[in-house]
This record gives structure tokens, C-alpha cells and sequence, in this order.
């Protein structure tokens, strides 16, 4: 089926059909891979290759006839599933020493990062985009089995590794690393924060990593506490989003302080400060103080408080 | 801080106080670990060392002034935080045969696995019991590193691994597998299904693993078609809780059916029904029909919708 294509954060929805079953079916994917229409989607160092205009890219895609860039190939080519009924497969280039040099390759477009990509780029292929990067990404960091050592081979069509020592036969699926995102808020007043690698005037949501042996809602209490410390109640789920930057999976909550002095530990937060919500309508997007872009998942918490009826 | 502790679902809230500054504080920690009053967790093969009466049972401690323990270590010990005010490490002694034949362990307690001692344990214990649980396993799976193979040693009191190999470097943290969890209704009907593994007569919510650039909403419309066939729409949250079985952390959503027809795949469903809240009301708890005990969040979900006002 479909995905549902009405999500409210960028990077998720979309019209991807995955259908895992023609994973382990190696007839199709054979017959897939070399259909006319099906839509070979190249990845180098981190970047996707686009064209079009500069203000409304699309993702550009090497035809399944040709075969030059088989000889590019740093890994095994990953199956993302069917897009309008056509197969589309995602190709680690990142060997390459220059694209630019590739006379085929920088026919067809440009690499460009997919985070500077989630202003111009259509949701849709936003989405694509997105589940290629987090799997080829995935890829690159687990070459090795992390139980004995030795190396993985890629089967599944790309979503899975399997230990190569028949001793061991280890599967390992790609990684996706839980975070909370948390807007916390004090009547009218709401706390963001700076990270040290923040553009200045730049602020956001907190954010953090869930533990192991956590509720979600325990996460977002400690973070709370650990980076400003704060003491949060009314904790409650508005969205998530997927995050392939490179593999976390952003849960976004809104939560109540109950305590509002602010300690701020200094490492994962230079700052944190209690806004209020009629002076950031005024002075959000000038150049002394700006806002996570409306692509991320912190913007969407901070939206639905500022602008609610 | 604390972390909430009146969280709904078992594993999840406790008392346990992470103290993530301390991890790094190695002076810190050889004091703590030295302090008569600090417990050491001791898990034996996936199972945990508790004792008093079956029915209320309690996490064993093997004393800190004790030295016998440390020949029969696996990995360090893994610092889990302050409960009460005392710290708590974790034991990995999982090498050792036959801890029954261990004369100083035999005589503190038994291990049990956690999640049969989920009908009986505290929370609070549950919840540290899980934390520790889940960050040992994690140890035992991720000696290697996955970049390049090399060895990784523990470092910050047992929450990161470091490649051995300077050049490769890489920090590993620990892996906890999103999972949506979901009770599909149709007005009075609930979807419920049976996994292979399941013991005859258990139905529980569907559930699957979320995939590389999904939202959580995503995986619960793509898990509900491709294990039963069904469209489904309304999806909102409704809790969450860590299951360290070995590192899921699921998410608990409901979800309205918009196809009702079933197509169960097979594989990761056997069965899949529709059935009627007055009649599940009537029969679960019988032999014939079991639903998932109180401890997990499929109850939760399934409670929720069965007894809702």
C-alpha cells in the first residue's frame, strides 16, 4: 500500500509502496532493476543528485539501461520500493573521487545535501530521498559484524546484513536512533535553547536521545532536567519524523514546566531561555534571531503553540 | 532529577536518577563503587539475581564490600545511577557455567528472567531491572566495531563503546529498535492477531519495526496492511514503554480501520480477527482466549479501548 502522503513533517508520508515481501524475491528484483522505467537514484558522500531549477529541484536518476555506472559502485545497489508503480533503487557512488569529473554522472545533475534540499524540494520526493540516505548511510557504518568482528554481507535487497562466519550468522537491521523534542512551556512564555554548533541567533527545541529502559515521557523528563534543568508535567505526543542525519527518528512533545529557574549544562546547550510568545512573533526571522526551518519537526511544536487558536 | 514515576506502563517511570554527568566522572565512580551502601545488580545469562517470596519477589544485591564477584565478571560493570540516593551497577556474570554451584551467589538469590517477574515485581525495580537489562545485552552483541571490525572498549561508565583502532575511532552508543504497537478498531470490533511463537489461544495488537525514513504514523499504516491487509486512519499515540527484549521501545497507537477486509501474511502473522468488545469482554482470561498480561503496552491499549467510559 500507499504510505499516508498527508503527514504533517517533512521527510515523512510520502507515496512510497515499500513492499518488503519482494525484498527476499530475487526474480523480481532482477527483472525490476532492468526495466526501462525503473529509477536508479545516486548518493555520493552524503549528497543526492538533483536537477531542475534551483528553486524547485527533482531528484535525478540514472536510466536503468545504462551500465557505466555499475563500475562506480561502492556497495550493493538498495530496493526502496514501488513510487507511482515504478521500482526505485538507491546507489552508493561515494567512492567516487569527484562527480564532477563523472562526464556521464554531471549530465544528469548536481549533488546537493538533503538538508538544504527540505526548503525547495517537493515532500514527496523529500520522502525518497529521505529513506535512501538513512539506509545507504546505514550501510557505510555497519560493514562489520558488531557481535564477533568479522564482515557483513548486504541481503534483503538492502535492508539487512548478514555475518559472513556461519558460526556466528549474526542479521543486523539498519539502525534508528529514538529522540524526544520537546517544546516546554510556562503560560506564555516558552524555553528554547542553543546548541554550541547553532548559527548564532539561532534557537530551537530541546531535544535528546532516548535510553535504554525509557518511556518516551521519561526521556523528555530527563532531558528537561540534564540540559535546563527544568522539571516537566502535562507531557504529551504531537508528531514524528524521520531524521536520516544520519538515522534518528524525532518524536515531538509538548510538556509543562513546573519549575522555571533555568540550569543550563553547558555541554549539549550553551543556552536556554524563556521566550515569550508575543516577541517571538515579532522578532522570529530577522537576523538576530531565527528559527528551525519549517522542514523540522521543532518548528512544527513551536508553530502549533504560537500560532494556536 | 527523578525520573516521573507514576508513568503508565510497567519497565517505564521508576525512581531510578541517571546522573549522566557522573558517568564520566572516573573519581566519582571508584568511590561510589567502593561505598558500602551501593548495590551491584548481578544478570546472569539474560536473567536477574532476585530473592524473597515468589509472589514479591525483590532485585538480590551482591554487597559493594564484597571482592568475589569481580573473578566471575564478564565485561565492567555498567554504572545504571542513584536510586534513593544509592548507587546501582549492573553485573554481567553471564560466563560463568552454573551460578547455582556459585556458593556466594546461590546464597543471595535465584536469577529469574524479567519478564516473568513482570507479574509480580514492583515497577520501580521493573524499571531498573530494564535499564540494566537492556544495556547489558546491548554490551554483549556490540563488542566490534561495526565501521571496521576492530574490538571496542567500554567507556563512560558503560553507555558508549570506543573502537580500539585510533584511526578508526568510532563511538557506538547504545541501540534501541523503534517499534510501533497498535489496536486497529472498526466501532465495536478490535483487530487482534496471533504470531507463530504465540501460545494457543494468545491474540495480541499488531506491531513491526519502524523502517528507515517513516514517521510513526507511517509504520503503523504500512505494519497494518502488510501483516493483515487493512487501511487504517485516526492514528494517534497513546503511550510508550522500553522493552528490553532485547532493545525495543515501543509506541502505542490506536487506529481506525477503512478496509476491513483480512489478508494475514503468513509470516509474521499467523492469524489475524476481528472481535467483538462485548465477547472479548466476556472470554479473555479463559483458556481458550488469552490477551497480553497487565505488564506490556498491548493491554494498555487493549484496556483502554475495552472499559473506555
Amino acid at each position: 500500500m500507499r504510505a499516508i502522503s498527508n503527514a504533517a513533517n517533512y521527510f515523512a508520508g510520502g507515496t512510497l509502496d515499500r513492499v518488503a515481501h519482494r525484498r527476499r524475491d530475487d526474480a523480481w528484483l532482477r527483472e525490476a532493476m532492468a526495466a526501462s522505467e525503473t529509477r536508479l537514484l545516486p548518493f555520493w558522500q552524503g549528497k543526492h543528485l538533483v536537477h531542475g531549477p534551483r528553486e524547485a529541484p527533482r531528484p535525478a536518476h540514472i536510466p536503468a539501461t545504462a551500465t557505466w555506472w555499475r563500475e562506480l559502485l561502492t556497495a550493493d545497489p538498495v530496493f526502496l520500493g514501488l513510487a507511482d508503480g515504478v521500482a526505485h533503487f538507491a546507489l552508493d557512488l561515494s567512492a567516487l573521487p569527484d562527480p564532477a569529473q563523472a562526464a556521464p554522472l554531471s549530465a544528469l545533475g548536481a549533488f546537493v545535501d538533503l538538508r538544504s534540499l527540505s526548503a525547495s524540494l517537493d515532500p514527496v520526493s523529500g520522502n525518497l530521498l529521505a529513506v535512501g540516505r538513512g539506509l545507504l548511510l546505514w550501510h557505510q557504518r555497519h560493514r562489520f559484524c558488531a557481535v564477533c568482528g568479522n564482515p557483513t554481507r548486504v541481503e534483503n535487497a538492502g535492508h539487512s546484513r548478514r555475518c559472513v562466519d556461519k558460526a556466528c550468522d549474526a542479521v543486523h537491521f539498519p539502525r534508528t536512533d529514538p529522540v524526544v523534542i520537546m517544546l516546554i512551556t510556562d503560560g506564555d512564555r516558552c524555553l528554547l535553547g542553543r546548541q554550541p554548533r547553532f548559527p548564532p541567533g539561532f534557537y530551537s527545541c530541546l531535544a535528546g536521545f532516548v535510553e535504554p529502559g525509557e518511556a518516551l515521557e521519561d526521556a523528555v523528563a530527563r532531558e528537561s532536567f540534564e540540559e535546563a534543568g527544568v522539571q516537566v508535567t502535562d507531557i504529551t505526543y504531537q508528531s514524528s519524523q524521520p531524521w536520516p542525519f544520519p538515522a534518528s527518528l524525532m518524536m515531538g512533545f509538548h510538556a509543562r514546566a513546573t519549575t522555571t529557574e533555568l540550569t543550563v549544562d553547558g555541554e549539549e546547550l550553551e543556552e536556554a531561555r524563556w521566550f515569550e510568545r508575543g516577541w517571538i512573533r515579532a522578532h522570529a526571522g530577522t537576523e538576530s534571531f531565527m528559527l528551525p526551518p519549517r522542514s523540522a519537526i521543532a518548528r512544527s511544536l513551536l508553530d502549533s503553540w504560537l500560532y494556536k487558536p
